[in-house]
């Protein structure tokens, strides 16, 4: 493949958001779970079924403009972990990386893991509070697909698929919420609490079983069984509204109860940042949040929030790894990691963005 | 009385230490307990006794050249708490202020407090290993108001004092230590529990019964009698070379084995430092202590551990307060604290001192 930006360049779709302060929808994501007809579940393939699976998906995409489509084991997998760290990909995916697939399109926006959960799973990723548009990129792609492809499908249950919760329209919608003041201020898991009374569910950066990590949070709906697409991404959307202003609010009510206690956290965050000598992954996340919440509220000015999410992917471990000839020891990740992040906000004279 | 400087400058004798590096002796003090003959201790003197001695004591000093004489209740509680930022008069004579007394020179090297725990504690405070310097000054004041005041003198004792510990030669020798290296790698209080069997004895930064801060440890000799004067100060000498010297290894040490370490830790301190929007007293000493071991390294350059000297007092509380016209809130000191040292740190533009 001669176009390595793929696996290589911090930079994706979602990443590309306008530059509107604030921003606290970081990326909204529609996924689509679809399975061959009269075939195992992943779970329970044959290497040969599975193989046969990956070949008909395969063949279903190269008739598809501007698609590429890898076999996950052809892939070393540091690129693999690239592809995780964007968001391109699961990480059971990579567990299952011997029988696995990925296809996607040229700007990232679309994409598919074969044989992860599902035999298929659609992905449409882009920035900001998109979830209508996601979901009519998802299901151009899924038709397209249909097509060439015999899905599972039955009259009452709708599309089948590996997990009962994923049954019916096989539709997950989800938003990348970054919420600082309601962490800060103690509210998040009151809010998060309330999440499954109405049919939501809360999760980490990088899905189900992962830490929630830099103030950002995964909302997704629960089920999909039952309602229409259309219902349930407008039930997301009035919640993720709901959430958005309550965010808003706090940082409003912190402004101007606390005067100085965000100001404080945000320039100390944005010190770390630009003088550290080596941070870690996770440490990056928290300051880059609080650097984002600045750049929302007007204080961090040259400085958007598409740089901040480029600047966390640019960051994180499989990107400092990839930069690097020699594999390098946690010390050197954290070492280059602080080098790259001083590196990128040098431009921020202290002068230009202090007082 | 026309200079305020003694009150409102964050200067004194004890910072104009020569720009040498590494800085960790940063100051050596000499005290002499003296008492006036057939009268009761301070803790024991009826008010109008107290007025005596601090009429005696203030007309001896009268006579010497260029000394300033103060009664403590004629001074504003914050122009005293100024006096013991700059470490010339013990919080113990500010509670004593009815009956407390001071004196000072020009410069700040030799002062007095009178009806302390002594009538008179003559006091030389110099930069630097000066001790032998020190005690001659603090001599040269003894022996000048010896001639006009009649101490209480006993032939097998020595000088007598309210406090057992002072008996004899009356001398307290100490030394300020600044020991960054000892502390991060947790050899400090071995260091500091050795001491004892060598008669000596380690305090926190504003003398007896307070707190190390920002890695400043006094040492100081724990018996005045059975030793002469210039044995006490040979002895306490040797011990802070000693203690200096694995300081400077144990720096050596951690550079070579755990690259980056201090360096991130330094310039993390700087960073905050530098950006934060409030900062308080403590955190402001632990960082200025990181600081200062940069400049001693090497590392952050056009600053002096003078500078850092002069900053850690201006920062001091009474110092911020002193430079409002209104009372601050504890939040209000801390926002101040922080402005004071962004704009001291301001000159030190990041691409000056950072690479």
């Amino acid at each position: 493949m001669a176009d390595e930006s793929l696996f290589f360049s911090p930079q994706s779709k979602w990443i590309q958001a306008k530059d509107e302060a604030p921003q606290i929808v970081i990326s909204s994501r529609v996924r689509l779970a679809r399975n061959l007809a009269e075939t195992p579940f992943p779970n329970r393939l044959l290497h040969e079924q599975a193989e046969t699976v990956l070949y008909k998906i395969k063949n279903a995409f190269s008739d598809l403009y501007g698609y590429r489509f890898f076999k996950l084991k052809d892939l070393p997998k540091e690129k693999q972990q690239l592809l995780a760290a964007k968001h391109l990909i699961s990480p059971l995916l990579i567990e299952q990386a011997a029988i696995a697939g990925f296809a996607v399109n040229e700007d990232e926006s679309t994409s598919a893991m074969i044989n992860e959960e599902d035999h298929l799973r659609l992905q449409a990723l882009l920035p900001g509070l998109q979830l209508t548009r996601a979901s009519k990129l998802a299901f151009a792609l899924d038709d397209a697909l249909e097509s060439k492809l015999n899905f599972a499908f039955d009259e009452n249950l709708g599309y089948l698929s590996a997990c009962p919760t994923n049954l019916g329209t096989g539709l997950r919608a989800s938003v990348m919420l970054h919420l600082p003041a309601l962490v800060l201020s103690k509210q998040a898991q009151d809010v998060f609490d309330s999440l499954p009374r109405l049919g939501l569910t809360v999760r980490g950066l990088y899905g189900e079983g992962t830490e929630a990590r830099g103030n950002l949070f995964q909302v997704s709906n629960q089920t999909t069984l039952g309602s229409s697409e259309k219902d349930l991404i407008k039930h997301l959307e009035d919640i993720t509204n709901r959430i958005s202003l309550q965010e808003q609010q706090t940082r409003s009510f912190l402004l101007e109860k606390h005067p100085g206690y965000l100001e404080d956290n945000i320039w100390r965050s944005f010190a770390i940042l630009r003088h550290a000598r080596r941070i870690g992954e996770e440490e990056m996340a928290e300051r880059l949040s609080l650097l984002r919440l600045g750049v929302d509220l007007g204080m961090i000015k040259k400085l958007s929030g598409k740089a901040v999410s480029k600047l966390m992917l640019a960051g994180s471990t499989p990107f400092i790894q990839a930069q690097s000839t020699q594999k390098l020891s946690p010390d050197g990740v954290d070492t280059e990691r602080a080098n790259l992040l001083r590196k990128n906000l040098s431009y921020l004279k202290d002068g230009d963005s202090d007082e």
